[in-house]
């Protein structure tokens, strides 16, 4: 155990910023090769402190999910922002605050709501049109080739708004199981909105596509046709892009450490102080393997012991008998994250720089 | 709507302040009329505001689940805390910082424990065991007299430490799906932890009894055998609570206000400014009914209404015909928390008392 493990108390998301950031450059590099503009997607670890890190690697345009968020590295000084979420009207007055000092996107897929934008909005806009690609969350389906045209023409008349480009969120490449599935969905769906963008030309020649899955985005080589890629997930990477192959475990870069406060020897199981309210509730085979910390922070799995259930604080480790046995009450115990955005948004005021 | 329905523009956590302090008030005389201490549990709101409303009701004495929420409300003025959570010995220190000035319990399961918290505690504390009745999460088993007894012998030795009395949570009854299952694991847990006192009492003659799951101390009259009650989820309930028969839906006190943010006609769906991130994950025949907030604050389930599916912060909305057709982009909608203490955690910074 290392002495920074002496000092943490509690559950604590222990980022391993060397890991982090070699994730980042891998990135960086990949786009910027491909002339593919890079703008990562900051919902992912929500703070200011890694935020630069992505400075240091020559990234200036961003990607956020809310208002609120774009607030956030607005007052961070990120200037160049794209609220990459259908848009909630109702926060028009909150990106009045501050749009008029930045360049933002906007992402809208009905008339109504862009109309109303345009009414609303002190700032130019950029728009970019959310086309569903076969996720089926939100967007306006790729088969409705003709209603995104009429969209786009009538958003094109509006004041304040100027239409940028088509964008979408390949999302279920997260429900894949390998790289041929990933590649699969990423191809076809490449390639319908590709296709949309041609029959869009003789109106909008300059019209950009910009989508961003971490599966995408670690596991293709070949983006062309692509103008803007938007992963987030990728820096600190989870048990599901494993699962999914989108990394190594060497690559994941971020773990929960969490107190042990109870063995269990009739059933081989520790409490840990860690649940719902620190991991969120996302679940694979379990919520999540424990990883080995023995020499510091690391990622290397240890087969057959893993979180097997979480109520709001407490934590059930389903245990070897090895590992039961040399586990201590007040030892940390490392889990690799199974969904790391949903643990960093819950860990915000307990995150530790490793 | 309500012009307070006007303001909210962001995913906001609704409390009916009439409705709270209703469930509080019927909470203490139940309670009170039986000369059972109500130590109700504040992990529910985690909120300084909410407490008030406690203290109006003649409550002075609180159960929390970490070292942290202790100190919030010791911050607030609170003076006598249990800390109903196996205890983390790595916060001892942040512990030792108030102590002194509080009547501090704890909750401790094995003797090393208590050891290492005998010696290294400043101030005087207060001990509960935790008996594990059935639930399997935490505690020493039921069954384990003589260890129980040789525990609570050796804590009598100890420095620092009072032993006072036998705790546990008969969190099984949130499994139940009725008033009879509530019952039945309520009296078989009840009389273990009656004849376990009984068991010691030669030697510890004024061992107190605490429970307090919000099944039991919803549906249950008699509480004879139990000396101090802690539910918290009571304060709103949830529909959770109302699965299990808990509450009424007119007992149900907090909602969530969503924006809408898009419709897709093709498959009756709303999308939702609302995911993981404010309602968590808790999933039961779905994440949440939708309920009718057409008059303001209001908790009756529109059949055939519900949270499908979340992500991070979208929600996907499955709608009836006539409630999609009705609903407009830019509307709120209202939905009744599975779990209300996961939301009310993660909605800490949007909360509106209604």
């Amino acid at each position: 155990m290392t002495k920074l493990w002496d000092e943490i108390s509690k559950p604590s998301f222990v980022i391993n910023k060397k890991r982090a950031i070699a994730n980042i450059k891998l990135m960086a590099r990949k786009f910027n090769s491909q002339n593919i503009l890079f703008r990562p997607h900051f919902k992912t670890h929500q703070s200011i402190e890694v935020g630069a890190w992505f400075t240091d690697a020559g990234v200036s345009k961003i990607s956020v999910s809310s208002v609120d968020m774009a607030r956030q590295f607005f007052d961070a000084g990120w200037r160049d922002i794209s609220i990459v979420f259908s848009f909630n009207r109702r926060e028009i007055k909150a990106l009045n605050q501050f749009s008029a000092e930045a360049q933002i996107s906007i992402l809208l897929e009905d008339l109504d709501t862009a109309k109303y934008i345009s009414e609303n909005s002190t700032a130019d806009l950029n728009v970019f049109l959310k086309i569903d690609c076969g996720y089926h969350r939100s967007g306006i389906l790729i088969s409705e080739f003709e209603t995104i045209k009429n969209i786009a023409l009538k958003i094109q008349e509006l004041p304040k708004l100027k239409l940028k480009g088509l964008l979408s969120h390949f999302g279920n490449t997260y429900s894949a199981k390998n790289k041929e599935e990933v590649q699969t969905i990423f191809e076809s769906s490449l390639k319908a909105i590709n296709n949309l963008r041609d029959f869009l030309s003789p109106n909008f020649p300059d019209l950009i596509i910009s989508i961003g899955d971490t599966p995408s985005a670690s596991l293709m080589d070949n983006f062309s046709g692509v103008d803007e890629m938007r992963p987030g997930n990728f820096i600190f990477y989870d048990w599901m892009q494993y699962r999914i192959g989108s990394c190594t475990t060497d690559q994941i870069s971020a773990i929960m450490l969490c107190p042990v406060v109870a063995k269990h020897a009739d059933r081989n199981e520790l409490i840990i102080h860690g649940g719902v309210v620190h991991f969120s509730k996302e679940k694979l085979e379990h919520y999540g393997p424990i990883c080995d910390i023995s020499n510091g922070f690391g990622t290397d799995v240890i087969d057959g012991v893993y979180l097997k259930s979480l109520s709001q604080e407490h934590g059930i480790v389903h245990c070897t008998e090895e590992f039961f046995s040399r586990t201590k009450i007040g030892d940390l115990i490392g889990v690799i994250p199974v969904h790391s955005c949903l643990s960093a948004n819950l860990m915000k005021d307990n995150t530790v720089i490793y």
